[in-house]
């Protein structure tokens, strides 16, 4: 016996002893996890990989969370890819945040969500929360920077500790991708150009078709004070009004009587306008409806409305966007325009009889709304501000794309057209026909690769042809090189091409030339 | 007042008592503030939210994390790009885990370094650390998944209760770029091509000269072994050799005697082996001698590196390589060849008289080794083995690429260049020569982004012209289109050069295709 293995089994011997006395004391489970694991690593270190001594507890990664495969992240990439075209034929500049934030930045800015934050561990030092989105450390950016203008795109992944519906694209850690114009310009010009990107991106990933709702905070303000909300209930009842994407109005009715204490009129009252969406002409009608006129609120909602179709028009919109009084959408911070990207396939498909058509689309509340939501945003122009020790602020309008949503709307899709996406990009394997070659084919390699050409083989000294062959085939490799004895005292090699399988020679100081000219195959 | 309120408020009045209390007993500046930003939190979780109390806390990001700037995003992206297409010249294929583990699954994995392990507080439900490196969570997933072969790549950000010394680069929040090949290869067939990897990314960032050192854990072990230490020591004195690239000799001879308990004889002995580094010769050396080729362990490790040395002269590397028995590396995990690549021109400005040659590099271990490290790695047969229920290994090799440092340098790079690097990709600006035109412009915007130009405007209803010309130089945007109602009138807009200042006037009709033609300037 060596004397590192001598010295392990003794540390196992004294751990094991320790865990003993642990379990004897009935100390807690973790203390006695904590031993039990450590144990379990000297046991591993022996290297006895024969031993049935690993770790018990469920290899599994934390609730709500999920790796990524190759398969998966070759789809998503592809996604992110697109998505950033857009953001940078709008303009865009990529920033990058940490993954935690000082817990006071994110301290009041998410109302009733604020207890889904995950908090870290006080070790000693700063009190830190994992963001919980990426527009709180915009905000949060632009004011410690003192940046007035700027827009950016950030995609990264935001954690909530929710309970999430994990089949239908619902996760604790995902990811967030978003844009956002912050800056003082002139009205809706910046609202519209990111209503015009939801539709951009919605296009280009040709996931169905699609509607953009927009409502505008203020409207709604107004709408709720025609109708007899008091001011201290707005965002109480803003927050039911939210709930008519999952909910039929009447369980809506029933939380703003019971549990918000509204009376039964005001709340019909409100159940006669969250009913009603359309386009230029319901502006109109509203702004010549005789209880929201009178409330000044309403009218500048309706106003920015106006306009916002107005531009949304000159973007050729018109067939894309409905402007819809039941959006609502639950974060506290939006102060003006709010939009909401849904697919009308997943609409249609989850709507159940008891929902009233407007308010219909499916299930549960998402990073961006619904499950059938995949796009959602708006204006918050205070937010700057809350972080500014003068409070000045920095209006922001922005919009979040529900990239989750897409990769498993597209992977869905990708599994039942049994599309195999390539995981890697491998250009040309290099094979040998017999044994006793593997230096030739590092030299070859050395050579491709040195003309920046993607090459691989097998790693072993003498691996089957067959093998080699079939690895090509189930990559979708689409070269082969095959080294032999023959050919190479020639100078030769063969090049295969592997979904037609012909082969022909080629000389080994022409090799890169001729592959580039092959490829793409 | 309800429980929880009353709660806070009690909580409030402890914390104020001892903010005061460390004031007046004029405690450190950090110290104080940390109390202070407790306070301030515990003052946010009343959730008064109406109140005019823009936070006091000082607006930072968390110690030792920071915020990337579209310049800096700019660099980052534009590095990532090139290590990634190096990956998958090599058949890489990416995976992504999720920021934080089940504690478990890092417990016992990092040796003295477990302590800077980032926790999540306990809120209910598992137990759960950030990921501390991004080799962990990958032997978990191929443990988890019963994967026995993958050359995969994994770019994302890693977390270390470290003290970090920022101006060099070191943070608490860094990003990894790691490739590993894992699965049962022939010997050194994928070691080598992992040093190939790092020798092509440091050649495609073109950051200066550099060295790739290169040893063996088996031949450190036999060689603790061959002087004399106790097998219970070897992973201790392994870590004091490892500081040899930050301390001089005598330091950490001292360490040893002093803190490892080594007898100064046997200390001596490893000294005279941890100063040699060369080639393919001093393999044979020490093959030859006759303390060493009477240890079993240091005769495999040196018989590795006599194969490793080979497969790199056939992939070109001799000029870049150096056989090292200083290098040791800290991570427990490692079982078979080491490597570390470090840039030549930090380790000359960087040595002080009092080191010796070879271990004179500069200063601080950062997440691939020193400051001067930039990639670094190893091969570690038994990680995945500890969490396979049956203890099932798959041998993996791997290295990961120090971007961090990376970044740093090209920075500094760029800063005494004056080099301004584009931060957004917009190639037309479309501006108005007089007001009124706003309309006209979104026409126009609409127009090109269908067409896929990356275009903006000013987002002001009525912006000066000479204000909007200058945004175009600024911004390095190439070409503007200058509306005016004469052109207009005529079916026609002026198109700019923004850098030569040429202006000529183009048919609305044939815009994009023009500016097509002219992209890129």
């Amino acid at each position: 016996m060596n004397a590192t293995r001598k010295h392990i089994l003794d540390q196992i011997k004294v751990q094991g002893d320790l865990v003993r006395q642990l379990k004897a004391a009935k100390e807690s489970k973790e203390k006695i996890e904590n031993e039990v694991a450590r144990l379990l690593a000297l046991k591993a270190e022996l290297g006895d990989d024969a031993a049935p001594t690993n770790q018990k507890f469920t290899l599994k990664t934390p609730k709500g969370t999920r790796d990524y495969a190759p398969q998966q992240m070759t789809l998503r990439q592809s996604v992110l890819d697109r998505i950033v075209q857009v953001f940078k034929r709008h303009g865009g500049e990529a920033i990058d945040t940490p993954v935690f934030e000082l817990k006071e930045v994110l301290t009041g800015k998410y109302g009733e969500d604020s207890k889904l934050i995950y908090d870290l561990k006080d070790q000693g030092g700063e009190i830190l929360s994992m963001r919980y989105d990426l527009t709180v450390p915009l905000a949060r950016y632009l004011a410690m920077n003192k940046i007035s203008s700027i827009k950016r795109y950030h995609i990264a992944k935001v954690y909530r500790r929710d309970n999430p519906a994990m089949t239908r694209g619902r996760y604790r850690e995902f990811y967030q991708c978003d844009f956002d114009i912050a800056g003082l310009y002139d009205p809706m010009l910046a609202d519209a150009e990111c209503v015009k990107i939801v539709s951009e991106v919605l296009d280009t990933l040709d996931i169905g078709d699609y509607v953009i709702k927009l409502n505008h905070r203020q409207l709604l303000d107004g709408m709720f004070e025609a109708c007899g909300v008091p001011a201290s209930s707005f965002r109480a009842i803003c927050s039911a009004v939210d709930k008519l994407d999952k909910s039929p109005w009447q369980d809506v009715r029933k939380e703003m009587v019971d549990e918000k204490g509204l009376d039964g009129d005001t709340a019909d009252k409100i159940g006669q306008y969250v009913r009603l969406s359309g386009g230029a002409e319901l502006v109109e009608q509203l702004l010549a409806d005789e209880k929201l006129n009178a409330v000044p609120n309403a009218v500048k909602g309706l106003e920015g409305m106006q306009l916002l179709l107005k531009y949304c028009a000159l973007f050729n919109l018109e067939q894309r966007i409905s402007f819809d009084l039941s959006l609502a959408r639950g974060l506290d911070y939006y102060t003006g325009v709010i939009y909401e990207g849904v697919l009308k396939g997943e609409q249609d498909q989850a709507a159940s009889p008891a929902k009233t058509t407007q308010n219909g689309e499916s299930s549960e509340s998402e990073s961006s709304g619904t499950v059938g939501s995949v796009a959602g945003g708006g204006r918050y122009d205070n937010l700057v501000g809350m972080f500014d020790p003068r409070g000045k602020a920095v209006p922001c309008v922005g919009v979040s794309i529900g990239v989750e949503r897409i990769f498993s709307v597209l992977e869905a899709r990708a599994a039942a057209n049994k599309t195999k996406l390539r995981t890697n990009d491998v250009e040309v394997f290099v094979a040998s026909a017999h044994k006793g070659l593997h230096e030739q084919r590092l030299r070859v390699l050395n050579q491709l690769w040195a003309a920046g050409i993607k090459a691989e083989h097998s790693l072993k000294l003498n691996p089957k042809l067959l093998a080699q062959l079939q690895h090509c085939e189930e990559h979708q490799i689409p070269l082969a090189i095959v080294l032999g004895d023959d050919e190479l005292s020639q100078g030769l090699v063969k090049l295969r091409e592997v979904t037609t399988r012909k082969e022909s020679n080629v000389p080994l100081t022409d090799l890169s030339a001729e592959i580039r000219r092959r490829l793409p195959l």
